[in-house]
């Protein structure tokens, strides 16, 4: 491969059993590789993409490909890039890609810039650095729209947008309903009691959880605990999110009065210092402690070193213990960092796959509209994530129905009614 | 009592101690007492009411004249009047009660009048009547604001409003995030099952259920019914709702697929002709059919009478039979009407406890806040919910936390970060 | 009807109606009717039997009558007996009825007479009247065999065999493991629910609910009310029992502990004074108390009333208030009786379906092996408890396996070899 | 350490370590080492044990010594031998220790050899070695009494018995009701889940289960998959365990109907070749089969490897694919043998507290009571399971009521009355 020269050739044959075993186990991009297959989205256009080089990825890179398009890829992190990926991607025809596992930084954005060298139609992006290059590199060759994955990158993007500098139409594919189910509640709800398990050993059944905030993560964390036989207790700020953990039979208590009876305590708040050394000098002995945000910054990891006389760590993998003057001990699991991701094995792949699947069909969209809108960070359409969500439902065994004309005909003036 | 000529005293003794229970299972609305007792929010000001002369609402009078109000209150329907209700709050000083069970039209709205001829500082409305009495009767003396309780009577106002007509501001305190968790998901999830036990006898655990619709009511229905021992399917026309329900673990099929599998089936949808005479050539001998919905149009009742060979009417209370020419037979309940109201006792208190909470606090809002205001309508204010939530949250033994200085800054950054 | 001269036969046409329905509604017992109306189990066979009369009853004589059974059926309880079932069940061909609503002792004990004069083969009794009187009024001619219905009754026949007086073998078919199941836990569960929710109105989610025993039936109705939202605190007095609940994610607390924090208390322990005067002295205002157990001993009413400065009867139906001195009050359900029978239906049909299945099957076992057993009290064969749970399956859509030789012997050889 | 030669005391600082928070997470030995430091139930004994040497087993033998034993320590796996472990536990005085990991047969002996020369007044084994050691060695000398762990060693225990050969009676602490509850049900099913997880990577929530066998662990696993998300499709073999299935909510299906259904397939049967070739040939492309039994026989691995075209090893950690020759592949995890021991941490630690609580009771039961009991193999007294299950109630913040003499008295009197 031309395009590729970076990777190992020889180990595209176990990188191409990855893809292929990924393929089977994400159903929603399936789906679109047959649509695409037919429908040829996006014949003759070039889509460049900068993502963490992995299984998941290249079974989009192959969607894309089947709908018609060269795929130029460039890694998004290159910790994650996985070598045998790269090189059994690059083995495809009509893909390119420039990834190698630990690069340097100018190997990095060398070959972001190589992407964006294939002059792209559309552009998936993964933090922001590829839509930044291009703009900069090859400013009188945009391409007609593009994607971006992260809430990271879309604030980049709206800054470029406030600045006046974007100069195409990018849709903000980092959240939307469909992805809030199935990556918040459900995806972590799963992978942090995952995470959990593996970092403490413990078992759940019998056990007072608290579960800090209940928003859509902290929901799939508190339903899956009781779900393992805990009894969960919910702290909040929001009343109606409260009254809602409170009329779902969740004890809901202020932090400070849960702080006694916890014997597992999981911060899913987004907020910051939400765990204070106050609360933990009242905590039973062996309470543990997790954080399922993205910040490490939930739990107050200073204020514990500073109150424990010792701390002894890696009592087990992801788990140190602080002993407290009086002797109780308090188990930190992944230093207070986001423990699914630390400590298990990270989002489930149908995770990706709706992700994924969102992005390749926004981008499809993209080649159909793109000249009809400005440049801007758009929502993902509506359609776009219902037709998402009705693949999942299809690969999940579910069906569901349509609205006949006339019960259109009736919602309609019934809304009025109302 | 000078304002209450119509009832009959004598049975104040045995209203007075239905109030005095209902107190007891209200305690947002008792909280309120308290609060108002000290605060006198409505303090030299007349209040007129139109609603459901019910334990529940002397409940809420009581509340306003624990606040200082003067209150005049009249039926908003003859039919659910309760005369020992009336006799007991119109012997409370400052009260003056317009109700008569059973009244006819002329005397309905000669009791609206005589609520409108308070000249009322404040109001209170359910559907609209007495709205539209005060701008006719009285169009040199308005109300500084009010409150409507029902979608309907928020459709004649905004008619008035489209139509400039209405002339002093409106708050529409028909749906709040709160009054839909306990109102719908959980009110109607508990009566809906409540109702069908009665009207049908079954015993839950091991049937299977489908619930058709999974929105604020239906997740509820679908929740209780799986929480007594029933295998639920839902069926939807919305992707993203059904794939909420099918990562729930519920079952998510098209109608046609579930007709042939259920042992009971549940509307709640809000749209019409869900389940159609198709449908039902398409069920199980014995199916039990029932509808949550707020009309009767989801069953298609005309359709099944066409379809069958014999009705039976009132196998048991609220139960008709369908014998199909098969021999199969269907089984109706409540005919096809709302079946927690027909078949059961209809809304929890903790139900009206929660709305009238809301409706109390909007008129104390309404009696500091209404000269800032507009002649329009105007949605609940969050804070307003909020409180609400945070009353019934004490009620339950519950408690909150709030977010701390620091945490509010850090909030406002990530925002921005995102 | 020559046997039936009491019944009204006016009402025999209403009484059918209930019967078809209830033939509908009972799947176990239909089946049976098929399977017996081929085999004739009973052949040429008198069956004598004493039961409630009712439209479960009526579907149980036809089942014996589509066996081959002439059946006679006296009451086993007048204030029970539906006068249409009666005129009814007394058409048809082949079923003597000998019961009339309301009879009095003597025409009671004359209707058993008569029923025994049948001179029957088989005999299905409900307390033990029916096995006595053929005892004493025709010691020269005894059935082959029977059941007995209830606990009560099973506990008659066995001081008749410590007294060497029993005459004919007996099944006690008032306890089996699929009966425990049905009955006990899911039967008892969603009645006691039911019962709660129409005595007392609330909304149970969100609400504390103790529920004091984790026996079969204490299990069932702490999982109903968890699956309707409440929070469930559960006590025991048998550690394992409790470490059970625990483990589901119950708390589990001394009385004296849960007494302060519940909204609703439910006794169903099997013993007496379970919740003392000491005990509700430590309740919340507004709590309120029902009893599950069959006897109504397990609250301590006398207690109760000893301690409130006053009573109010009848706040609402099966609902009285307590004051105690202090101003708080409890609110006692159903007097303290069992709570599902007095304020809800009762058991529903799956229930009856069920036990009436087996006594049924164990009938047809006794038309065939009576001869081999000795005159004693006989456990029902486990056989026919699993017959009836895989009709029961068959009629909720279930199926099961079958073991192979191949897994038989394995199963039997890993069995030595533990 | 004289009695430990073998061990590299270099390790024992890391194994104290390791020591000291397996005493925080074993709650249950953590109360027995109080207890027992004060009543000295062991006071002048010895008691020799064959056991993993792990964390876990070295908090009971500290909690042996705490009751005034001198304890000598045998491996019985050399594999499962913790070398820091044997240091540190060698380090305490009044304790001998005789393990080395990876030690050959000969070694494994010799080490047996050398607890049972310590001359035991109890003994507790794992597998029955140091019994039939103690038995052959010193015929003249033998304990009182003793425990063993694991069925197997029972049916060695029995077969000794039917030999004549047993000298001192033992308790068959391999199972008992409390441990049941917290081992099969609660600690296998969660851990199953774990293993599934953690070898497939899949989501749970919305996929198809089946679970193969509802005893006391498929319980556990069915109700831990519904816990997150999953919809459960249980098949049996036995009526009234699949009755108890399908009224808690779960679709019951003979295998080969739910063959087709599942994306994950547990089996938990005890039996033999209940996913067969057959099955296999049913199921959706991407099916997951795993064992959860003891034995690697439920899946019919043989089969599966005869039917495909192609077997890929290894597509992840613990999973192999199997091409079948129309193209689908089914995945096997963890080569069929025991998921949760293979593939994810085995049972959780209060599994093994709880377990070791019931040994050190035992034990203490039989220094006072042994001299009156036969040479025989004795269940575990109930009063020691209830008060092992009592002790981890305590642990879990949980309490229960104590049968007043007047509830005792009505109880027997009513148990007559049954």
């Amino acid at each position: 491969m031309a395009g590729s020269p970076l990777a190992d050739q020889a180990l595209a044959g176990e990188g191409l059993r990855k893809i292929h075993y990924s393929e089977r186990i994400m159903p929603t991009l399936s789906a679109l590789a047959s649509r695409f297959a037919s429908e040829k989205p996006f014949d003759g256009m070039t889509v460049a993409a900068c993502l963490h080089v992995t299984a998941e990825t290249a079974v989009l890179a192959r969607v894309l490909r089947a709908g018609g398009a060269r795929v130029a890829l460039a890694a998004s992190n290159p910790l994650s890039t996985q070598d045998d990926i790269a090189a059994a991607l690059s083995s495809c025809e009509g893909v390119q890609v420039f990834a190698e596992a630990g690069a340097d930084v100018g190997t990095y954005y060398s070959h972001i810039a190589r992407a964006a060298e294939a002059g792209p139609d559309l552009v998936i992006d993964d933090g922001g650095d590829l839509v930044s290059t291009l703009h900069e590199a090859s400013p009188d060759r945009m391409p007609i729209g593009g994607c971006e994955s992260t809430a990271t990158g879309v604030l980049r993007l709206r800054r470029m947008m406030a600045e006046g500098a974007l100069r195409f139409p990018v849709i903000a594919a980092s959240d939307t309903p469909a992805k809030r189910l199935v990556d918040d509640t459900h995806g972590t709800g799963q992978s942090v009691l995952d995470g959990l398990i593996r970092a403490s050993g413990i078992l759940l059944a019998g056990k007072t959880v608290v579960v800090a905030g209940f928003g859509t993560c902290g929901t799939g964390i508190a339903e899956c605990a009781r779900g393992l036989g805990a009894r969960v207790v919910v702290t909040e700020v929001d009343p109606v999110r409260a009254l809602d953990a409170a009329l779902r039979g969740f004890r809901v208590l202020p932090l400070a009065d849960a702080a006694p009876l916890g014997e597992v305590f999981i911060t899913a708040t987004g907020s910051a210092d939400v765990i204070t050394a106050e609360h933990m000098t009242l905590m039973r002995d062996g309470a543990i402690l997790a954080n399922a945000g993205h910040f490490d910054v939930e739990i107050d990891v200073r204020g514990l070193e500073d109150l424990a006389a010792v701390a002894e760590y890696h009592v087990r993998r992801h788990a140190d213990a602080y002993e407290l003057p009086d002797g109780r001990r308090l188990l930190l699991l992944a230093e207070g960092r986001v423990v699914n991701l630390v400590a298990a094995g990270g989002h489930p792949p149908e995770v990706m796959d709706l992700a994924f699947g969102i992005e390749a069909l926004s981008l499809a969209w993209l080649a159909r509209n793109a000249e009809k809108l400005l440049a801007d960070v758009y929502p993902v359409p509506p359609d776009i994530d219902a037709e998402a969500a009705r693949l999942m439902l299809t690969a999940l065994g579910a069906g569901i129905d349509t609205l006949t004309e006339a019960q259109r005909a009736y919602l309609a003036s019934w809304h009025t009614w109302r």
